[in-house]
Order: C-alpha cells, then structure tokens, then sequence
C-alpha cells in the first residue's frame, strides 16, 4: 500500500539554499519512506505501481510549525488591533465558544478539511483549553491523514472567566489524563505540551506542564517574544528571569532535551537568541501575523545564519491564510522591509532559503521531513502549474517559484502523500 | 439591455472611512448608471429585468490604477532585486519579446483573460514601445469589455538598444498617430499618454509628450519616486527641477488640467507632495511591487490626511498578483510596518479606508465610479462567500473583510458588470 513511483517534475530542498530539480523523473516510496529521486526506474522498483503525474509539479510536504485550530473562523477579521487587546476582543472572544462541542464540531471539520486540501502534511496546533474538544479535534485529523501535534492548551491566570481553568493544578492534571488518553492513540496525531504563553501560566503551572514534558517524552511549543507589551509583561511576572525565553527555560519548557517550538520571535534578545540555538529550539516564522498584528518583523536571516532551526508558521488567525505557499512570500517580502527599513547589512531572503525552511527546515521538527533524499518520510504534493498559463515554457524552478507566488495552490493541488499514503 | 437590478447583500464606500452595506437589498441600474441602492423597489423599476443574487456579496468594480500588460507573464519570477536591476535584467528583457506579435498575441490574451475574471473593472495599462502590439492589447481589452486606459510606452534614452527608440521626435510622432489612430476607435479602451519615467526620456520627448497630451486631451501615466537609487539618478538628470515630480510637472506632464496618474510615491519630499495636491495628480499605490522590489512604504496614511487622490495598483510584474483584493490586504499590511517601524505616529490605514481606495478612490480616475450612490457609472462584481465556509452566520461587513482578506476573488466571482454591461 505504501510503496509506489510517482512521475513527474520534482524539485525539493537538499540544503539551506540549494533546490534540486529533476523533469520526468521518479520518486519512489517504499513502505512509506523516500528511496531517492531517479531519472529512470532501477529494476529492484519496476513492480512497484506508478502514479503518472508527467508535466506537474511534485515538492516534498510542506510543514506549518504554528497555528490556531479554533481561530480559523475568525481569520481575516478585525484585523485592526495589536496582539494584547487582540487576544482579549477576538481571539479568546472565539475560543469561548468552544466550550460548546457543537460549534467546535462543526468549526473543526472547517478548519481540517481546510488544511487537508493545502500545501501543508505536518502542523503543530493549538486548540482551546477544553480536553474534550481538543480530542475531537486530534480525532478529526487523524482521519485526514495528515500528521500533527495539537495541544490543550493551558491558561489559568490573566484569562477571561470563561477562558481561565480553575487551578494551575487542574490544568496540570487534566492535561496529564489527556496525555494519557491520545499519547498512543492514533497513528498520525500526538499530543504536545502547550502553555498558551507566560503571561496566561501561573509559576505552579509552567512548573507543572516542564515535569509533564519530561516524564512522558511529550514535545512543548509556545509563543516567545512577538509584541514589545506582550516582553514588558513578562518582565514584570518574571523578575527573576533575563529573557521571555529563559522564563521557559527555568521550568523545563525550552529545548535541552525536550523538543519546542517557539512562535514568533520578533524582538528577541542576542541572550535569548543564543539560548535557543544552545536549546536547540525551533523558531516557528509566522510573518503574516506578525505584521497583521503589528508586532514587527522577525529577523530570520539574523537566524538562519547563526543556524538556528527555523520554520514558518500560517499563526491562523493572526494570519489570515492556511497556505504556506502565501506564508513563503510573506516570509520573502518581510525580509525585504526588515533589510530596506531595519538594517541594510541583512539581506534578504531568497526564494530558494524560504522553501528550504518551509519543508526541510519546518519538517526536522517532525523527524526526517520535507526533502526527497534518501530515508525522508514521504510526503509529497503534486501541483498542476497549468492552472497558471505561460505563453512560453519555464525552467522547472521558475514553475516553482510562480506557483507559490501566485497560489497555484489554491485550485492546482492535485494529489497529497503523507507518510506514504494518498491522502488526496 | 443596460438596465436592470440586482438582489443581494450590498457594500460600497461612500467616503473614506465609511461603509454602507445592505441586506437583501437592491441595486437598479438605469443605461448603465446607478439609481441608488433600495430595500424595496419601487413602481417605476418594476418593469427592469432583475439578476437574483440573494446572499451573495455585491461590491463595486475596483480600479486598478497602475499595471504592466507584457510583464504580466513573468509576475513571481526574479523577486531578487531591486528597481534599475530588476528592470534591466527582467523587465525590459521581457518587454523586447513584444517585438514579436505573434508572442504578443499568445501573452496579452492571458493577460486580458486574468483582467476580465478579476474584481477588476478598470485599469490604467503600460504596454510596450510597440505601437502595433498596443494597438493589438487595446482590441483584446475592448472585447473584454473592461474599461481601460492603454499606453504605448515612450522611452528613447537609458534603455536596451533593442526598447530604445530610434529618436525622440519618431517616439513622439509615432504617439501622435497611435493617438489619432485609436482615441476614437473603441467605447470603453482609450489611448494614455506613457513615458516610462525621466530617466528613459530624452528632455526633448517629454516636451513633445507634453503638448500632445494637451493638444488631444489626453491623460498621463508615468512613475514617481518608486526606488531612492531611481530617485538620484533623476536629480543626475534634471538638475534644475526642485524634485522628480517637478522635473514631469516643467514638461506639463503632471496634472494641471491633464488627468494624470503616477505610480508609487514611495520617497516622495514634502514640496513634492505639495505639488501633487495642487496638481491634483493621483497617486497609484502599489504595496506589493514596492515590498518586492525592495523599495520602501509609501506613506498612504499622510496623503489621504492631505486629502490627496491615492487609488491602488497592482503593478504586475514587480507586483505578483492581478488580484486587486489582494492589494487591498498589502496595503493594509504595509501601513501596520510603516507605524510600526518608521513612524508610530502614522496611524495604520483601516479596512474600510483602503476598500475607498480601491474603488471609489482609484475610480475617481475614471469619473463617477466606484460606487453605487446615485450617478455612478455601473460596475458591480458579485461574490460568492460560501466558497469560504464558516461555522456561524456573519455581518455583511465581516464577510467582505474576510472575502477579501482570504482571496474569495480566486474561486467566488459569479458575475461582473461593467458600465451596466454583463461581461461575466
């Protein structure tokens, strides 16, 4: 069921800036696992079936290191706001009503038949603080094959009534039960730690949710240092601590062992920037809500760099859109203001740069991911660029290059892998 | 043939900052001009033929009031560098193809073809310096049947030998007889006056320019202040004019009883400003081509304050996208990175300021449009929202945010009128 050849014009990452093209060529998968990319097919494959994709585009699965599940349905709405009075009027507005296991039936199914028929195979989520809502939704994506980390997330101060839990340490133990209950549950979908951030986790709680992460081998992710309020904030809850990130790293949330990913990433400190590069945490770049909710601009090229792992992140509904095509041009166009605006010693990042962090750079967080070399997990999107008239023909490079940025994901997507299997 | 109503949920702007809209309501157009918008419809409009749209969104057309016809075919290629780079190396390369009509054909039908399924009602085109293959573009407009302003492009200095002109004085006579050839040729598509910018025209041809433009009546288009690097090499060139918009103001290309429009003013001085305003030049803001190229924000926020003419622009190539919705979007975005990095005390541009842009703003271009009061020449387009489900019904309001900020332009246009004509 797994193995298979797919044909046709394939491009993926091998490095931080080099993009590999091959025309009629062969990507074959086996039990699920990439073997290579081919020119001919070698006899060990010749039993294999072939899907015949000639003439389109086929790129590794693309990963999306943060978004929203319930702020799907407020995406591209009152836009007018900056990231703390955002939260209070839109965001924890929504995700109230998921305290309602109808309405998050119904917004769920929205929001993962939207991210079935994207770009994406591998996303880290953050659902709402109800446990049962938060398993409906890992149920839901689980049947859309797509792979995924969500979390319950946890708040128990600075949060509406009705969004704030009871205790620090109910909100412990209800997300140690749920852990217990999805750590070994489905195939594709896995639980992940998730302080909503430090400003809405008690001290007793962060503590709580670091011994959690490390007792049963759970990842983390948050969001770190994205609104220059949102730092002072924290400064002011934590005294103690020289950085947002090292506030993390006091209560075991921030890398050294345990894998995270950290949202945003603004305005970070060259303190806090080292520490995640020694934590080996992951900055998840989602520059669409970043300038959105204008926080600023994140200084990618400053990170990658230094090396630090990077991916994007659709940040729905800071972000307005699920299409990490559209999160590449951002990521692009950022990049360009920051060395135009910021600092003209900073250059700006290249298409070639930003595909790499959107699947080999995003998909490490999930283990070998996003490129067609030997021994990656297959996924793989298959895109027909015809849907983009050219009145001449293109290098296989410039038809990548155009698809994502004219969004030829929007009607030209036309089959999805993940792990091996055809998901569309 | 040109009169009717149409039923639905109702939005247009009727000055800056305000947005009307309707519910199940119903808009009459009477010979291709705007009756109002009414809840019932009275006796006298009983007897027009009515298109039901009912909850369906009906906007205004949106002008597009800055765009290149032949670099419509590499928008998305090449985003890596900046203005006099970018047009040697890509613009004008493309642009030297145009020579050839048969590729000419093939190219400008895609263009139309994307033109007519846009939001897009009227546009203010560059062509080529070909004049036969302008004259081939402005037939494909016509029968698009959207309402166009076209230029053959002027250039006889600073360019590829194969874009440059043989002289100034066979530019400007090969203008004179394009003019005379096509200002009253077609009903809705019409001759625009287009040197290129000062640096491609000889003092000489801008002159000649000039006195065409006044003798036929006819508008200007050019550039202004898009690229600092551009903006140097001006002051080089014109030595004696206080700024870049004076230097096209000497050669009576700049307003003053000749509609004019330019593209960009990203870096615009204050008395430049001040000569646009008394000039009443519109300005064509064109978010997305001046982040790709590198070039800056325009301050859009600070003309509308000065009561400026500002409508938008697509720019295609330097900007991506013919999506005028789009554009919208960055130029929200852009205004948020302004505040945010250049000046706190420039307040970001809201949604419904930029929508006025986009339609009755930028419309102003081309009379009483953009809008459905009483008057108004009749452009509508009708949107399909449903192709972006949600989980709960939502304000008029909400829905075209959310439409324009998630693209429902790609797959939910369902119908298009321009000047009272069905042309979708």
């Amino acid at each position: 069921m797994n193995s298979f050849i797919l044909k046709g014009d394939i491009c993926y990452s091998t490095n931080k800036t080099t993009l590999k093209t091959h025309k009629d060529a062969y990507a074959v998968c086996v039990d699920g696992v990439c073997e290579g990319v081919f020119d001919s097919i070698a006899k060990e494959y010749e039993h294999l079936p072939l899907y015949d994709y000639s003439n389109k585009l086929i790129i590794p699965g693309l990963s999306d290191l943060h978004t929203h599940a319930p702020q799907y349905s407020f995406r591209g709405l009152n836009m007018d706001s900056e990231l703390l009075s955002w939260l209070n009027n839109n965001a924890f507005y929504e995700e109230a009503k998921y305290s309602d296991m109808q309405y998050a039936d119904k917004a769920y199914s929205i929001f993962c038949d939207g991210l079935k028929n994207s770009v994406t195979t591998r996303v880290c989520i953050f659902s709402t603080i109800h446990t049962d809502v938060t398993k409906l939704l890992m149920q839901k994506l689980e049947e859309s094959g797509l792979v995924s980390y969500v979390g319950k997330v946890n708040m128990d101060r600075n949060s509406p009534k009705n969004l704030c839990e009871e205790s620090g340490e109910k909100s412990a133990s209800d997300t140690e039960k749920w852990i217990a209950d999805t750590k070994n549950k489905f195939k594709n979908t896995y639980p992940i730690i998730t302080p909503r951030f430090i400003p809405s986790c008690s001290d007793g709680l962060l503590k709580n949710l670091g011994e959690i992460a490390h007792k049963y081998d759970i990842p983390v992710q948050s969001h770190l240092s994205e609104n220059k309020d949102e730092i002072r904030w924290v400064k002011e809850l934590c005294p103690e601590s020289s950085s947002y990130g090292d506030a993390y790293d006091y209560f075991g949330l921030f890398g050294k062992g345990t894998k995270t990913v950290m949202a945003h990433c603004v305005h970070c400190s060259d303190e806090e920037v080292e520490l995640i590069k020694k934590n080996k945490v992951f900055v998840a770049h989602c520059p669409a809500s970043n300038t959105n909710l204008s926080s600023g601009i994140a200084p990618i090229k400053k990170y990658t760099e230094k090396n630090l792992r990077v991916g994007l992140g659709t940040d729905m509904g800071g972000g307005e859109k699920d299409s990490l095509f559209c999160a590449i041009v951002e990521a692009i166009k950022v990049s360009k203001l920051y060395y135009r605006l910021i600092d003209e010693t900073v250059k700006p990042l290249t298409f070639n740069e930003v595909f790499y962090l959107a699947t080999k750079g995003g998909g490490e967080f999930f283990g070998a991911v996003g490129s067609f070399e030997k021994g990656f997990e297959f996924d793989a999107v298959v895109i027909d660029d015809s849907v983009l008239p050219h009145p001449q023909s293109l290098t296989i490079k410039k038809r990548l290059e155009r698809s994502v940025y004219l969004s030829a994901d929007t009607t030209g997507i036309k089959a999805k892998f993940v792990r091996g299997n055809k998901i569309i």
